[in-house]
């Protein structure tokens, strides 16, 4: 392996770091009207709502640096919270990043952190306009704010779905999960070994879903050319279940899901074979697939089964129905909310 | 001591925990649309330019729980955004918190954060509009994003330091520092020992700089009335020497400040010598006073000498001047900026 170079973060100190990491940021969007290197960033948003979603990152709960490289982490934390903007049916703008790091990191390891970040940032035209590094006794911690903007009357909640709405999601899940099964899986084989490179040939999809999700923008778009308002929207991070039932709840409905429509990716499913898991239950409570959940009146039937890579996977009931997912056999279960939870025993 | 009761994070789980923090809370301000549940905060701010900042806040190297109470750190962390907003000359109006916190903490801990929190958001008619719990391996971090608003053309920002300008400071300088380095030395005093408490009586003040600063709302309010825009400003949290040259290098200018000037507190003043510290260095480079410093117009003179709380400690000059202390002897020391460093070698 190259020998990477490392300089001590000391060298720079808190202002030279910061300093360092953003120059050369250009601010590019009309409401960003000052950026770095004042009290507060500056914004302008005359004719819109603004939408403001922030995420704090730590160490060994969010993300494992022994299988997750910097540059990877950079890219998801940015994402994760532009994803958020896009499930209000908004257009990510600005954001602020402060890390935390401790001694074991040094500038190249920061700027490996901001190269991702800034990746995301481009894709999908967002302004960094303020930031923020201090040190931590343990490990990385990355808080990320990020704000955008949405037409008044286009801002879509988690609680406007309708009884007879339909169910929709982007993508396929439970991928990201079953990336992360067997990152753990590799990680525990390889504990104390060295040089051996894990075989993920063939598993490629459930990597990249893992480590470099992405933000749906383009479903976004494509709902908006095809003037298609959605009644309540999210993104997928702690699992369909989990979310289903945030909507469910806010919206007081109830909702039926059906298995068999559920998109899952082939290599999701081999994987879960390998693993010996139940494909559903990964599917429906796996998180961090970042596709967008939403409801449609029932009207707009024939428009949603055009759109590529959207599937309708169930539709809206009355609140005293419940949410219940229909097996392929048409058995009734109940949802549960048995999302990935960092606050739970198991990740304590 | 009266036994505290104790009830586990993972009793609520990291969706009750939040709800449960953030339950009763009402928006007040027209800005805020919508609140805490969803994706994002929906804002609106149609005629106002939007201030938006944030902070990373980790145990053990910006807090220490041995001395500082849960609700005094809730407090202070809301404080420090705050000011953020004031030193923009702006009002804050809104606030997310995401906290992630280890398994030492108890629900009762996190409801006194948020308690402190909340009176800090009560007092300055500011909305808390989102949050997130999660959970860290080591210690409790804190990041707080405040959003604020300000006319169009009454920002300020740090750039806009002239010539002859004169400049100014709020409040007294140094307390806080002196603050700190008592609670440092009562807990390596009492470091082993229980049940003795220490002595601070006299020394109330300092105290109260370091554990429950303020954001100083009232001179921002003073200078909208007596007709003063500032030319620069920002808030002390670095120490006035490092926040002088911020302002200085940013405008482009040189300064001199001078000695007898410095607005010290007689509390702070015989702390020093008790420390045997070097009274104007402790004014000069300890943080956390979150007093403001601003420059105005030398036209302004009278005004600001007619101003309760506002001391000028100096003025501007050409930049080739350099920055440079005017001691009560008449000598002319370069300033530097030693201000306390989240990142130097000595917090690592």
């Amino acid at each position: 392996m190259q020998e990477r170079k490392r300089t001590e973060i000391a060298t720079l100190g808190e202002f030279g770091l910061i300093k360092h990491l953003t120059e050369g940021i250009e601010l590019k969007n009309e409401s960003s009207k000052y950026g770095v290197g004042d009290d507060a960033a500056v914004l302008s948003y005359p004719d819109k709502q603004v939408l403001v979603t922030t995420d704090l990152l730590m160490e060994g709960v969010h993300f494992d640096l022994t299988y997750v490289p910097l540059k990877h982490l950079g890219y998801k934390a940015a994402i994760v919270n532009i994803s958020d903007i896009y499930a209000m049916n908004g257009s990510p703008k600005q954001m602020i990043i402060s890390v935390a790091v401790s001694k074991k990191f040094c500038i190249e390891d920061m700027e490996e952190l901001y190269a991702g970040i800034q990746i995301a940032c481009e894709e999908h035209n967002v302004d960094i306009v303020g930031g923020d590094t201090s040190s931590s006794l343990t490990g990385l911690a990355i808080s990320i704010t990020c704000i955008g903007e949405a037409d008044k009357d286009k801002v879509v909640y988690r609680n406007g779905a309708k009884e007879t709405d339909l169910i929709c999601v982007s993508g396929d899940l439970g991928a990201a999960y079953m990336g992360l099964q067997l990152l753990e899986r590799e990680k525990a084989v390889l504990r104390g070994e060295k040089e051996v490179q894990p075989d993920f040939s063939g598993k490629e999809y459930l990597l990249e879903r893992q480590l470099k999700p992405e933000a749906r923008k383009d479903i976004i778009e494509k709902l908006a050319q095809m003037n298609i308002l959605p009644t309540s929207m999210m993104d997928i991070s702690d699992g369909l279940s989990s979310e289903l039932m945030h909507i469910c709840t806010q919206s007081k409905v109830g909702c039926r899901v059906y298995e068999e429509h559920i998109p899952i990716d082939y290599q999701t499913a081999v994987m879960a074979e390998e693993f010996n898991m139940n494909l559903t239950t990964c599917a429906l409570n796996g998180g961090e697939d970042y596709e967008l959940l939403f409801t449609v009146p029932i009207s707009e039937h024939e428009k949603i089964a055009e759109m590529e890579g959207v599937k309708m996977i169930g539709h809206i009931t009355k609140q005293d129905l419940g949410c219940a997912l229909i097996t392929r056999d048409g058995q009734e279960f109940e949802l549960k909310a048995q999302g990935w939870n960092a606050l739970s025993e198991k990740n304590n």
